[in-house]
């Protein structure tokens, strides 16, 4: 038995087989990764990594386990579950993901098939039922990667409590106590409803305070473009990409030279892109056209922008909002005898349906020097929506 | 203004001639060096940034100089000093600064004079008073580098904050509200005591459990070990220290072959050397004999040692604790009309100064693989105490 | 200047004219007064008083005023009238007050006016100008009793630390920083519409888990039956109820006689009613006509079931659901140059107009030793609704 | 099962027999005796229950007893004998302790013989074997009433809580984890020194902040000659203190003429007696001879003092100063193998033995109306030391 020191849960403690997989290089990478990317430029605080959230995750995923009474190897099977089940987050987590072709739940996959850990778990399990469950399939995956799985839990307290955003303080007693098992399937009970609505909310706040700051968007677009340029150099080798640290990928940006540096020089000194536009929803008919316009679309709008003030195309970033999943809403609940919705039970929730796109807008940014000559611009027309 | 989420304080704010001097390449760079160094390897949640600490001290200058009264001008002197006063630290902060001809002070002081941080200042004061405070000189300079300063406060309200540990937790409002300037001295009233020793209490049980934790040792020698050679070699330009962040040294050293590297990996993937041999003060007659050992004499035990163990020298990790400092044991306290020392009128203090060494000890630190071959070893013949 | 230390804000000061009105036995007596009255029986820490209510709201509504820059003769008006805000509360604080003729706020007033708080006061202000500002008229009187005022703030964030129920704790600095006075009207800026939007919700989820939870509304109306009694045979001067504190009233009850003591021992004992019907707003047409029930149709009702099932009318408790007041929605916000209301532009405010009424249900309780035989009994036909 | 919110540990669970033990009136009544008796009057948060001590004491029990891998049967009585161990605690609890023949432990065993409690209890255990247990007997006992027991624990960090006051919080976690049961004695395992250190010193800072404070002092003072006269005047039968709760004893004092009503009074506003004499204990030779100042010696000299004023005995309170006991320091530790003494291997414990009385003074209060006449006493020649 190993204990760690959390800043968040308190003391958390490993046996001997949990001790093994967190002593390997693709665990031990995850304190390199940065939980929230480059959103420390905006939430000071916001340092944390992708390990203390793991080893967060495991943690309440022991918790509901021990309360859903499960036994002790499937008890072992979950909090394993847990503590892998980001392991294929490529450097910077959720920022790097929409550059890539793989989800992170497909790279942690494939890590975990080629990598010691594969070995490691197939002494107790077999790999597959592993990758199962943190694909969230079957009841034990609604644990890690459900409607309300631990998993969200974790990162909601942490990211509060490193950016000191209050937001995220859920009842996770309350939510984890009213859990059952039933038939297969994961419940919430009736008295665990208001927490979960209180969850649901926290989460809603902290998408414009925090995971969709204005400034947050516009540091995850310089670094994204920053990216894509490094993978279409073939200076990362995007079929590894969980090989990479967020180190890895500063240094060779800065090694870079032309664009790419220029881009990693600004974020290294807080040089940011400005905002010169941005298309609320309230603007236009039937807004969530927004959310399905392709890269090739917003490539050349890009293009076109860049090519009448006279710039290089990739100082133009067009910045499709996140389409604001709130699984949340489909979480069964237990009520009389039967089986619901929780959007379909709670007001609340469905209130949320609606509101949740309040906050998203599409945004164009580019380098401070050129925002005057682009004020001329008239933007809407670029974006033929 | 400006206002910036802190998540130990709340909101800061900022006036735009602090944002200018926040907003240069040499404060940004501080968000990319760690407070703590590698202690993240040992309390996962220590990733903090010494550019939060920095705001954080401006934020506790702030309310000190309320506090004590001060005119508009010199508040803002004392609240710029606060925000530069820890500018010239090196990468992971206080490990590398053992390694170094230079005191991170030092290199603060050429930093400011040489960068545009001095001519922002200049528009306002002569950069040679703001360095006075920086390097403790007068009734301002206690504030940010004294006996009882902000400093201290918020590193020990910080590091509780990220670690988890709680020992840190100190009341600072009692401590900012008993402190008066008396006569050009600044001096803590009686009232306020208790509050200074149990500020002295909380450091030193910081001292085992976070900076002097045993494994944070072995972690800090290892990089010092790594970041020594990186210099010898002169990769890295040690009087430029202060132009480097982690990420550089970092991937210099990874960039590097041999020993350098190898050490490095051990670090990323956390295969620690491991502590072969501890010398507890207790074991020896006139102790203190330790901290005075001079580099030489541990180069010349560690190449013994590793001559007959048939290892490359560098393998040998001898590693003399750091005096423990506490400044605070000299805060004048202003009792009954007289000024007198905290450490002559609290005996818990007193008692503090014997205490305080109960934890130091020699360790010899070595790869794992050399650890069965060391055991066989009698390590204090080679020490000549 | 004295300070106190609170439990929810750390040190407050006091200036000399504030320790005068404090030092009152008018303010002194809310030391006795229990903030949320029974609900101790609930949750077991919810044992604070009226008087750290005060102090805090004082705390504050200092920081809005500072914020605000008020002069400083304002900003001790401000002061005086958050700690006096409450000074008129009976014992038990709202509990006793829907059995009484007269508000709090009119009993404030009277108390201020017959006491030597009035004399205090009329030192610096004119009595009527103090009285004014309790009442909310006025830019000064929204900071004290608005629709986004300090006293909410202080009450949600204290019932939380007292209760352990986290739902309360809101952001403070961001709502106090976003307001500004504009043309004496109180406004909020658009900034700060999120964390208007979020302490609306956090008193929406504070209901059902604390104050209208279903076991406070049992020993709330308990207690109300109880009080009404007293106050019927005139044990209490209910023209004086500001007089008393929480043990005379006890103290009182339990040297009565019969239903008094029967009804004062259960609450001591911790003996409760037992719920036997709740009519949940679902359940009929029009719900709203439940909240216009008036004290003689619902006397008229226990009178009929008592009879029914043979016991003595005061038995039977009907329990219709507090109105659910958010005046948090029609917070004035200024937002690009106009001024607009929070439910207006908030969609998630919009959605709890209807959504608070989802936990409002009518409800039905006796003594435990007839709920069996008052299972036969058909409710609904007794509510003519 | 039944769970309760708690404000320092959160949801607590109490299973069937627990929820009966904790409905009894003699538990219940709990809930009105304040955990730190006047001391509201200094810290207006200070007004927590012995009824959530009492539960939080059993959670805490539960984890160590589960640490302890105690079986079920084990386990439950450990909690019972936590959740009652201070069910005989008198109103105000310790505050009263003084006043009274028999001390609370004696009480609560009285308590639980007589009443259902002990009939509820031996429907699982033998009275005889819980009561040894209450009574800090056998390895079990070490949990409830030790050198390091959990008890002590609760109580620090609930008094902080609603203190405000920071020093009381502990590292619970360590200290619990670093318990072991060996051969039928409770062992402090060496890894949990520091953490035991840290406790005590936590318990030494709440004494002159919070439990001795000088004001503490002062109402504790006048509140037991009150109680002295009620117990004299044979209004209250001190045989059966553990019925009173604390609304009975202000109501019977307010009840009360002449100098017991005179008394209550100022307690009700909160017009204090005066401090005029302090000697601390650095003022004379073999101070420790205080402690065993006699209550007929107190007594004598607090006649001749008012006999000299003129005024009545009763308006002199002599305040002899508690005994600063710190079990903790016997706190058995396992040393490599060896059994030692906290207190012998700790220097700063070591410290702490003369530390302590540092604070210890005798105190004389009265009347604020007769202070100025008593500043011309020369009270040490009183006092015969």
């Amino acid at each position: 038995m190993k204990s760690i020191r959390d800043s968040v849960h308190g003391d958390l403690h490993l046996e001997e087989f949990e001790v093994r997989l967190t002593d390997t290089p693709e665990i031990q990478r995850l304190r390199r990764i940065k939980q929230l990317g480059f959103t420390y430029l905006v939430y000071p605080g916001a340092n944390h990594s992708r390990f203390e959230h793991s080893i967060g995750t495991m943690y309440l995923a022991s918790r509901l386990a021990r309360n859903l009474q499960l036994d002790e190897d499937t008890h072992t099977l979950v909090r394993s579950c847990a503590l892998l089940h980001d392991a294929g987050h490529g450097p910077f987590s959720h920022v790097s993901e929409r550059v890539l072709d793989s989800s992170h739940e497909e790279l942690t996959s494939k890590l975990i098939k080629e990598s010691q850990l594969g070995d490691i778990l197939s002494e107790k399990f077999s790999v597959k039922e592993v990758l199962k469950v943190i694909n969230g399939e079957g009841p034990l995956g609604q644990i890690i990667s459900g409607e309300l799985d631990v998993d969200r839990m974790d990162y909601l307290l942490r990211d509060s409590h490193y950016t000191g955003v209050a937001y995220g303080v859920i009842d996770v007693e309350r939510l984890i106590y009213n859990m059952k098992l039933d038939d297969g399937i994961l419940l919430l009970q009736s008295k665990g409803v208001q927490a979960a609505e209180s969850m649901l909310l926290a989460r809603y706040f902290m998408y414009p305070s925090v995971y969709q700051h204005h400034t947050t968007r516009i540091v995850n677009s310089m670094f994204r473009r920053c990216l894509g340029k490094l993978l279409e150099k073939k200076v990362i080798n995007e079929h590894e990409i969980y090989r990479y640290d967020d180190t890895d990928i500063i240094s060779l940006a800065r090694s870079e030279e032309g664009y790419i540096q220029d881009i990693m020089g600004r974020l290294d000194t807080r040089q940011l892109y400005k905002r010169v536009y941005s298309l609320k929803f309230d603007d236009i008919d039937n807004p969530k056209r927004i959310f399905q316009m392709s890269d090739l679309t917003i490539q050349k709008v890009e293009e076109e922008i860049a090519g009448d003030l006279g710039v290089d195309k990739d100082f133009i970033l067009v910045d499709v909002p996140e389409y604001p999943i709130f699984h949340e809403m489909s979480t069964p609940v237990s009520l009389n005898g039967d089986t619901v919705m929780l959007g379909d039970i709670s007001n609340l929730v469905m209130a949320l349906k609606d509101v949740r796109f309040n906050h998203a807008d599409l945004c164009i940014y580019l380098p401070e020097e050129y925002a005057d000559s682009a004020s001329k611009l008239n933007f809407i027309d670029y974006l033929n929506l």
